[in-house]
């Protein structure tokens, strides 16, 4: 899927990475080595974890990293200094990027992406890999929720005309990745190829002098594609009945209606009274489509009624724009300098980061079921024990888990190197890892916490490097 | 501003408005008149009024409306008719579209837009049209709710990190018309004309041995547009003196120091402390900037404390995704075919939509204050009634105020005929329509409900068209 902000992606940034680097080269820090984590403080929605997602656009972006003639001209009217913006149109990204298959499933305070490369272009990349990150695996995310209660039931996204601007395409490519099964979004379908869904609205049934006439014509024009929209007059007594007439005269013709769609009131109520007035006139492979307002708890609500009896479900803005918990909270901090591992200290216990390149490893028990996360030196080959990342009281051993590195090289040197999965293997294996992590961590309702922690060397550097820098600023560790 | 997806414009849509696009060809309906109504049934955040944006965008897209050869063949492998897609390549919109100025306040239930034209011209463009307004003018809504209570600080859109993908754009310059003095995203600032803005990150204070030496290295390079973030090892105890010492040096070059920022803790608290500190110091002139999870509540908490000292306000994730209410629910419903009223009926009497070309006028007093709009009949010069929407019991005569037309056409038959606002015009168009708009509309908690109402004319046009929608269906209107 070619990004359209691909010719734009150097400028696609806050302004002070651009302040920032033009300080480092003139400062003579441009070359420094820096290694920067991406990860986030919190699951979104209460979630037990977090599917990755946005990873294919990010390196889609990174390799049209360049400042073209315009950028250039526009940073000059900006006041950039004219040395700094020869070496940015000269500039040849040379990062290392680390980070897990898309579809992965990640959680809080690991490093779940890791650049390194020269500070000031690790600098400048921070915007783009955030922006995409954070809002691909939000909704990805949501839409997995989605998934779990909907069972073997369809989900279709009908999001775009809520969604956030723009931001619906990258949200309908990510709710495949998360389970749905297909989009309305025809411009995300052709793009990120997604198979698109859709059949009428309001508008094609008031366009008619009655519904049973609108009903006839669309039934003429898809005689195999056939799903009526039954409330616009009234479900129950126009509607349906409509439906079932135009049913019987597909099926002289040798057609078979697909299916009705209910799109306001009780859908519960109506799914189930329309349910068994399909099946009493001899229509019980009819299938019940329903929207309006869905988010998991409702699909959750509906497919555990007594007699439920929807099969498709349509959903929109609650998806698309995750809107009960609408950002991911992901960040990107500087870890390292040139071999040195660095700290932002905070009052905030859980707000202070882990120095140093890390790597992460997922720990697997006997039956390939997520047992927890390893967050390690990059020096490390495995881990004997994890430390609870905020509480260095809490420690479990872990030396007899299977142990699997949770990120690869995806970027090397500027070079694209591993094999980044296609939208359909990302869908595939967010399936695949969710099989894998124990039901506990994937409640709605406070989901038991998903082992996270840090390995001994870790937590020993973690140690020092606070107390060295309080030293520094005359703070006594202690206190 | 180019649209980014201008050269796609015909395929952002939904599915369901092509599959009926082919239907109304085929049932030789495409070219009948139809008439949609753009409108929303209730304004966000609980807001007293809805800051309309984004019709510049909706133009550009509609100027650039054409089905291109590889749209032509993604949709001849999805299964459309040929000769659908013969009539789709060489589909010329030949649309009228009437909306008010971008800038323009706009109330629930009253028409904001109206297209006119072949009825499958007008269905092809729903999606974009609501996709595109009802983004822009959430984000505008809430950046002018943020703009109301932060006076006459400066307010900077933060917020491309977190923003849902490439919406981020949209919402920069949607914050930008809600009354933002600046964005630092960097793309959006170059393509919509929006100032950017935007210093350094902990990374820079990270990135040097301590935070001294990072504060120097920056006021060395950027002496007069220095600002200092304080917040990385210890505000109170070592951000704020060595920024205090780096003032001083500054100063003795004959340079002043621009500001500090906050980004963390009581942001209330440390902001008296430091402007008692800088104050202390003699440097009265240094701002004060903060940031970190800002929304309107917080800025109105923060502004409102006694001896508040804060400058400038740096908000992200709650403006740009508008993060309590994450979507403005506008719809687009057909109204009129052929010159005939058309209505939607549903179980529930706010649902029930307003049959047949309508316009607006906007009600202002003696002292040129809002007092109210009318919708009417498109054939009504002046309104001597308004009738409550949803209770005929309830109306008020207004035959005595100011009625201006609220919406002007903007596209005549395809082609752009109204001189659109710029994002300047837009910006400031939203903030002297606020000036007439009475406070007891802008506040934050149950907002005085500004009346929107029908003509005496329309209100008997859809009691009829009610009436005789349920008689077509064998239903008593007295039931």
């Amino acid at each position: 899927m070619k990004h359209y902000l691909a010719d734009d992606a150097a400028l696609y940034t806050d302004l002070y990475q651009l302040t920032m680097a033009q300080g480092y080269l003139f400062e003579g820090n441009a070359d420094r080595t820096a290694c920067f984590d991406y990860f986030f403080r919190s699951n979104p929605f209460g979630s037990g974890y977090t599917v990755f997602s946005g990873l294919s656009q990010v390196v889609d972006l990174l390799s049209n990293f360049h400042f073209h003639d315009g950028a250039i001209d526009y940073l000059s009217d900006q006041g950039f200094a004219a040395e700094f913006l020869d070496h940015l149109s000269s500039l040849e990204l040379g990062l290392e990027v680390n980070a897990p298959p898309e579809g992965e499933l990640v959680f809080p305070y690991e490093p779940v992406v890791r650049v390194r490369g020269p500070l000031l272009q690790a600098q400048l990349v921070e915007s783009l890999l955030l922006n995409t990150l954070n809002f691909s695996s939000l909704i990805a995310t949501k839409a997995s929720r989605m998934r779990r209660v909907a069972g073997d039931r369809k989900l279709i996204d009908f999001g775009l005309r809520r969604a956030q601007g723009m931001g619906a395409l990258q949200a309908s490519r990510a709710a495949y990745i998360g389970g749905f099964e297909s989009t309305s979004n025809v411009l995300a379908g052709r793009n990120a190829h997604i198979p698109v869904a859709g059949t009428q609205a309001h508008s094609w049934i008031q366009s008619f002098d009655d519904e049973l006439s609108a009903f006839r014509a669309y039934a003429r024009q898809f005689p195999d594609q056939c799903i009526l929209l039954v409330d616009t007059y009234d479900t129950l007594n126009s509607g349906i009945p409509n439906a079932i007439e135009v049913a019987g005269e597909l099926r002289e013709q040798g057609h078979e209606l697909v299916g009705i769609r209910l799109d306001s009131g009780d859908l519960a109520y109506l799914s189930k009274k329309a349910r068994q007035m399909l099946d009493d006139a001899g229509f019980p492979d009819v299938k019940i489509a329903a929207s309006n307002q869905l988010d998991e708890y409702v699909i959750k609500s509906l497919v555990g009624e007594q007699d439920a009896a929807i099969d498709v479900f349509g959903v929109g803005t609650q998806l698309v724009t995750a809107y009960d918990d609408a950002a991911l909270d992901g960040v990107y901090k500087l870890c390292e300098v040139d071999g040195d591992p660095r700290i932002k200290i905070s009052e905030n216990r859980e707000k202070v980061n882990f120095p140093s390149a890390k790597r992460v490893f997922r720990l697997l028990d006997d039956h390939g079921q997520f047992y927890g996360d390893a967050i390690a030196l990059e020096s490390e080959d495995e881990v004997d024990h994890i430390v609870h990342p905020h509480d260095p009281y809490k420690d479990v051993a872990v030396g007899d888990l299977d142990q699997q590195p949770l990120l690869e090289t995806v970027i090397d040197d500027g070079q694209v190197i591993a094999d980044l999965h296609d939208i359909e293997q990302a869908r595939d294996y967010a399936r695949r890892r969710l099989q894998q992590l124990p039901d506990e961590h994937k409640r709605f309702d406070n989901p038991h916490i998903y082992k996270v922690g840090l390995s001994d060397k870790l937590n020993q550097l973690r140690h020092g490097t606070l107390q060295q820098a309080r030293i520094s600023r005359g703070v006594d560790d202690r206190g």
